[in-house]
């Protein structure tokens, strides 16, 4: 097993927000692999790395289905890694591209889990990206986190109690694709006073990027499966400072 | 007020881990700002922008003391804008480069929400950059998150209690800065049967950085400030999945 596998985050939209090393990686790669999109558009990572392929690099698009049963995504990385791994094993370096970060939320891990399976030979590397709820915050010229402020992060929500656990919890909670439990979600938040402190941002990064403002005015409908929540539950300061 | 200001995260510590976008307008400033390091060594924001710094930038070193009294905080942000100040009234566009992301526990906040007192016209933009933990977790080859894991991010550690609530509520925990509490916490991990799933990372992206193993074997003493712990409490799909 001579190629290389590479994860690389390539950032949440704009394709400047990679990183030199992603950049580097990315554009030696004999091989570029990326989740498929739906309905036969170009997916995420494919359209933010798109203009900085290099011609001769062959494509790879790879299909995850968006699904939580367990079974039906293991026979996807198993059918995506099986895809992958004839160019390792002819020695080509093979660049996983991923939104975000690669480790945050990315379904790279499965496929480098597969592959590692597969190939207990193979090297494999992962270069970090910045991940959207960073880029969210920076947009918004607010912080994400200061001083002492524990952060809660909520890939998704299942339950109202999940919610006001996290409330309960954190100093700062991150909701991420939130759009489909917004309207839900809206009243545990003006219940604990926090709508002016709950900002919601659509797309980060993209040109579609929308800063909706606080959640005592955005709107709750018609927003994009990519929509985050980032709230201020705490200001930094207010817990307990106690020594250990 | 003709000049600009950006926040830049430059990065964990590998001076390749900037974006793009952060480098272009980190070269493109007149002046570059970080905090001061220690005994008049050079900061850690210093250190990693050192080889992309252009002879004729201006450097501004400023002191923000390693304290958490607020009135003495506030003093040494107020000291910094009215350092910052001048050069952007003078039309010069600064940069404050700060480690990891800009808006992830970094001091930038304080210093922009300053200067913006100062002068509310100012033009002030944030360019995200990759944090720590998604660092720690691309070096040691494992995802930071999957699926439908909850995150917990702890920047310090003042009491047991805090470790126990984060592991009660998340299912991946990031212990931040965690050198000097690790030999009280790690019987708490280990009566919750984490030690194995507990990954000490220090100094992540330095040249100087160690991948410490687990707690099961890795050593409590002797570790920088900039040590991290990461855990993973529950593997992904191991929390009730309801509908809303």
């Amino acid at each position: 097993m001579s190629g290389r596998l590479t994860g690389i985050g390539v950032g949440p939209g704009d394709p400047e927000l990679i990183t030199l090393k992603g950049l580097k990686r990315l554009q030696q790669a004999d091989v570029v692999a990326y989740p498929a999109g739906l309905n036969g558009r170009p997916g995420v990572a494919e359209r933010i790395v798109a203009d900085w392929l290099q011609p001769h690099q062959e494509r790879l698009s790879l299909q995850f289905p968006y699904v939580l049963e367990p079974d039906q995504l293991d026979r996807a990385w198993t059918v995506a890694a099986e895809t992958v791994l004839p160019h390792l094993r002819a020695g080509r370096d093979v660049a996983f591209v991923s939104e975000g970060d690669i480790g945050f939320y990315s379904t790279y891990a499965y496929l480098a889990a597969k592959l590692r399976d597969a190939a207990p030979d193979l090297t494999v590397e992962a270069i970090p990206g910045v991940c959207s709820p960073l880029a969210a915050a920076a947009r918004l010229g607010q912080p994400l986190t200061r001083q002492n402020q524990r952060l809660a992060v909520l890939p998704a929500l299942y339950a109202p109690e999940e919610l006001m656990a996290a409330l309960a919890w954190a100093d700062v909670v991150v909701l991420m694709k939130v759009a489909s439990v917004l309207p839900r979600i809206r009243p545990i938040l003006a219940d604990h006073g926090l709508l002016e402190r709950s900002w919601l941002v659509e797309r980060v990064g993209w040109p579609e990027e929308r800063l909706l403002g606080s959640l005592a005015t955005a709107p709750l409908e018609g927003l994009s499966y990519f929509t985050m929540l980032l709230v201020e539950v705490h200001p930094p300061g207010s817990q307990e400072t106690a020594a250990l």
